[in-house]
């Protein structure tokens, strides 16, 4: 069985690495038994800083599926240090409101070094994914640069003085607390899915959107020319882990961009927002949290498949029973 | 008063600061009093690696102007680590023989950032040196990318089976110790020397040569089309200090560089090497070191102006009394 995510960083990673868990553990008879598992990665938290790019969901899923992340801080390098960066802060050129740790300007800097010789950015994620054993294939949703800005609302609304910013800026800087009027991509009409991404949308068997945020690490992708219709084309069944366990966000500050949307922090209302496939939108089945059981009905009722099932990632346990489901949800809506 | 420097590295950075520290001592009723004080870098060091623009000549002025060098080593940032070298070596795009500071990599960082961004050398090292009050100003000789290679002997001489490696490879992984058949730097024809450089010279009223590899350091600057000339065009007097003492080079491997352009590890044969201003060579004076005292009466046969001092430069005092003496020497052979 081949399966593929759709994937942002933190969130996406612990919910791969429990997909991957859950494969490890499963036994002969049991379909995840030797499951590929492709991860299409979220491009949209990508930038350039100090000549540097640097691609925040990538390395989340790197770090975390090495097991070089810091658990404790839930991001970045364990044993992480920040010599270098009070010297590019001295130098100014970087802002005080992003610090690079050592350990991860290592892969920055391979990184760039990469791109600058003329590779694209899926050469350079297989060259990253050949250090360590990661037992997943992971692929940036794009080869091209699509990096998500912010639109700032003005004093007396988005129309009168509004501004725009990197969305690093305001995720990092401003913790997404300047009200934001909406999301610009700037060349995303020029975008087409990566070529590992296309492959592995292809050949799977299973789709599974990870509980990431809905409108910056799974929306960007979604917007890229292609890729929908991609996810969609095959008769692979698509289903979405809700992100939002009983009315707030697993993992914080996504109310800040669902807001700005205008798609109300509900695990319901973000099923209605990827849509049904049927109808032109994403998703097949729609897992939401035991805490918001009482959303199935209304769901169903819709055309969703729905189930509700512990969502909360407290650990490789959780994170490989909830993929464990999700991957059998899929099973059952394909027979 | 207006002294231009033209310099190498780490013992040119040495000449420099004694020079800062005489005018700094001078008193009022010295020509020194308030000289301002130019210094033109050598480039011919500088490379690419891992994408990043290093320039190590430029470097060792800045540190050491600054305080911010490692008297211990020699070279490079005091309190240095080197957190980010494991991860780029571990990446493989560095080699294992050269590793980059932490402290140091903030620096090429920055500086490539700016590079990138479309500004000059020249540019970039305007804005390095604002960090910190260096008391003198910097020029990169040439705002072009002139990196010096070396020709490697083959085992049959340098006809049947040369190759050819960057710079740093030879000095610094090969500790100059492959025989080398001789120095080019592509795309010399087309360089020319810097704006500040041309500027610092054009107002000179003193130049000194610093105590540099006159093959690696000095030489590749002399041969920029223009430089010597630039050098040259006015009166100001020319004084060169000899790197060699006693028939050996101050700070080693020189004699190598030496070699591979048949010149010998001799004071007078360096001054000699370098000629005669007026036969269309780059000096006026020349001063050897007290050892070598039994040079100048051949030196003065010559045409070349010579004295013997003191030219170890053991501490500041020694090279303020070194460069004051330069200065001295080149005022006496302007009157």
């Amino acid at each position: 069985m081949r399966i593929a995510v759709i994937a942002g960083g933190v969130g996406g990673a612990r919910f791969v690495r429990g997909l991957r868990e859950a494969v490890r553990r499963a036994s002969d008879i049991d379909p995840l038994a030797g499951a590929a598992i492709d991860v299409i990665v979220n491009t949209g938290d990508d930038w350039w800083l100090a000549g540097l790019r640097i691609t925040p969901d990538f390395d989340s899923m790197l770090y975390t599926l090495s097991g070089q992340n810091d658990e404790q801080r839930g991001w970045g390098r364990v044993g992480e240090s920040e010599r270098v960066a009070g010297e590019l802060q001295a130098w100014g050129v970087t802002p005080e409101w992003f610090t690079l740790g050592d350990l991860d300007l290592g892969t920055h800097i391979a990184r760039t070094s990469w791109l600058r010789a003329g590779e694209t950015p899926s050469q350079v994620a297989a060259r990253l994914q050949q250090r360590w054993e990661l037992g997943v294939r992971l692929h940036p949703a794009t080869d091209q640069e699509v990096d998500t800005h912010v639109i700032i609302a003005g004093d007396r609304g988005a129309a009168a003085g509004s501004r725009e910013i990197h969305f690093q800026e305001w995720w990092t800087r401003y913790r997404a607390a300047l009200p934001a009027a909406g999301f610009v991509q700037h060349g995303v009409d020029r975008a087409v899915p990566s070529e590992g991404a296309l492959d592995a949308l292809l050949d799977a068997d299973v789709i599974l959107v990870a509980p990431s945020n809905p409108v910056v690490s799974i929306g960007t992708q979604l917007s890229i020319p292609g890729m929908l219709e991609a996810i969609t084309a095959e008769p692979a069944p698509i289903v979405g882990v809700s992100p939002i366990i009983g009315g707030a966000s697993v993992r914080g500050m996504a109310e800040a961009c669902l807001a700005a949307i205008g798609v109300a922090v509900d695990a319901g209302a973000i099923a209605r927002h990827y849509g049904l496939r049927r109808d032109a939108g994403l998703l097949d089945g729609w897992l939401v949290a035991e805490e918001d059981a009482a959303l199935v009905d209304g769901l169903e009722a819709d055309g969703f498949a729905a189930r509700a099932v512990p969502l909360w990632m407290r650990d490789l346990d959780t994170a490989a029973a909830l993929a464990s489901e999700a991957v059998a949800f899929a099973l059952g809506l394909s027979s």
